[in-house]
């Protein structure tokens, strides 16, 4: 197969709506696999991106980094995957795979930088992302999706799941150990699923009471509303890892002051602002503030197994192509639950 | 023995100069011992009380947690010393006891609060510090302090000592390991002998080069110069653990980005001002900002034992009681190696 081209989604310029156009994919290398896209997660980083919220972007731009699909052809020297299998990608398809951190099986914190599933790698040439029908990939970089999951339901799990699932691993979540989960979106809603799987007793903090309901069917063991003033108190050096899911800048010493003594509040969501914290909320109790950011291929994988192996997915709405824009101010207005997942067959309507 | 007084030095006011007073210590109790003290160690954190700088304190304050000394007397129900043992005193003398903190060893952590060795326990009675010629506490807040170490050396350990080893052995510098101290005084240069002796490889990190050749008798295997914008791009991405013992508010972004993937960030000093953290300084490479404060008895009597293994004290200049406002004075002209530590024969002068 030579280089082709295959319909997609893109942003044409900065906060342009999405549009349909037409997209190369190259041709399938040594070790590539050709996937045919079933499923494409919208997460909340996309609209980011096509805003350029983190910075300037590459355009036209076709978003989508959590991608589900099955194997439609291999290359000569594909050893791991074969025609028919059902496979993932996530955020990045490509690393230097020689430094210290790819060698560790962190590939997210490769020195050389990462291949970004989109926009581009780190020598600026453009990638496109999964709101398409087909991506060529090395096959080192996708991963199995075992039987037990849903395609549709297992998408969200190649950025929402490996997002939470990497720091309540790291942090170790388990019996025994209270974990709180800051914001109940589409990370959040990951966390409560896994940390209750992992054995630990779960709280969700949330604005307001609106999703309670929600939390405890999820398996959260409690619930608290932080706008409440009286939480902060009433739950004073109760949890052993907090990890908050939420972009906006929170009061970070509120939230330390609820961590017992060694615990650690986890940010893996991204205020664009620096936060004030107080180096005296931490010493107290000597707490530690950390950040984490999605997972290596190995661990992802490990993460896949996992879910499959507690039946768990993503809480999904399926959408059409046509209906992407109109997901995208949902997302931006918090009404969806859990996660919009693009059905990839409406691109033949 | 009832309630007896004794020599000490004290300030007056806030912010007044110390001077001679006497001060009443309680009488030896059923679990006390009385201890004739013969060192004590000036912590910069005696001044900030002095001064108020960390809020209304209690007056006339009598300084002094770094407290080398002999048991003189022994209450009855006493079981862990006899007269004539060497003893420590650090910077607190009781604790709940019944709290999960407690319990777990983390009595500087005590729910209820730990009674301060001054100026005062949690119920707001003033207690009064080593800057004196004896104190009594109660057996289970002493340390023994090992032969091998001069009474004077070890005194400074009973803070300085205990606050760089806490961290150092909790976030496991060892060998294989790229510890970097930042700020060489009297909290660094335990850092670097202590991490050192526990076999990582030992940065200094300073504002000058003032101290390089200290630096490296201490046992540093590298010194950089912070001022130096160039450190920083030169060391990014290096260490494991970075110890800052400052208490002005550095660029925490800046430190962050020379640690490797997973380091840790640790905070002993206390800016008073809550410190500018860019949430993304932590989220890329999964890093952590974490602060820590003294350590508890048996952590406390661990290092001790572990520093008279390792020939491990502090680097002091021995003064009189009447040179406290002097040394007051050069401590905050950062004109110290390394400890002063007040010789309490001095108070028969």
């Amino acid at each position: 197969m030579t280089v082709t081209t295959v319909p997609a989604y893109a942003a044409p310029a900065p906060k342009a709506p999405l549009e349909r156009i037409t997209i190369p994919r190259r041709p399938v290398g040594e070790h590539d696999i050709l996937i045919e896209i079933k499923y494409a997660g919208i997460c909340h980083s996309d609209i980011h991106q096509v805003n350029e919220d983190w910075g300037q972007a590459l355009f036209p731009m076709v978003p989508g980094h959590e991608i589900a699909g099955i194997v439609a052809e291999v290359g000569p020297g594909v050893t791991r995957y074969a025609v028919g299998d059902r496979v993932g990608v996530g955020c990045f398809v490509d690393s230097c795979r020689t430094c210290a951190n790819c060698l560790a099986g962190n590939e997210q914190f490769c020195e050389k930088g990462m291949t970004a599933t989109y926009p581009a790698g780190p020598d600026g040439q453009p990638t496109y992302g999964g709101y398409s029908t087909h991506i060529v990939v090395d096959e080192n970089y996708a991963l199995r999706i075992p039987e037990g999951i849903g395609l549709a339901e297992a998408a969200p799990l190649l950025c929402a799941g490996i997002t939470l699932y990497s720091p309540l691993s790291r942090w170790q979540a388990g019996p025994g150990k209270k974990v709180a989960i800051v914001g109940l979106g589409g990370l959040g809603h990951m966390g409560v699923k896994i940390a209750h799987a992992l054995g630990a007793e779960v709280t969700v903090l949330s604005q307001t009471l609106r999703k309670q309901e929600d939390a405890l069917r999820l398996g959260a063991d409690h619930f608290h509303v932080t706008a409440d003033p009286a939480t902060f108190t009433e739950l004073a050096g109760s949890f052993d890892l907090i990890i908050s899911t939420v972009s906006a800048n929170l009061d970070f010493n509120a939230y330390l002051g609820l961590l017992r003594v060694d615990g650690t509040l986890v940010n893996v969501g991204a205020p664009a602002e620096p936060s004030a914290v107080h180096m005296f909320s931490l010493i107290i109790g000597r707490k530690s503030l950390a950040g984490s950011m999605i997972g290596g291929i190995r661990e992802t994988q490990e993460m896949l197994d996992f879910c499959a192996s507690h039946g768990i997915g993503s809480d999904i709405e399926t959408i059409g192509v046509e209906q992407i824009n109109e997901a995208y101010a949902r997302v931006l207005a918090s009404d969806v639950r859990y996660r919009f997942v693009i059905d990839t067959a409406t691109f033949a309507n």
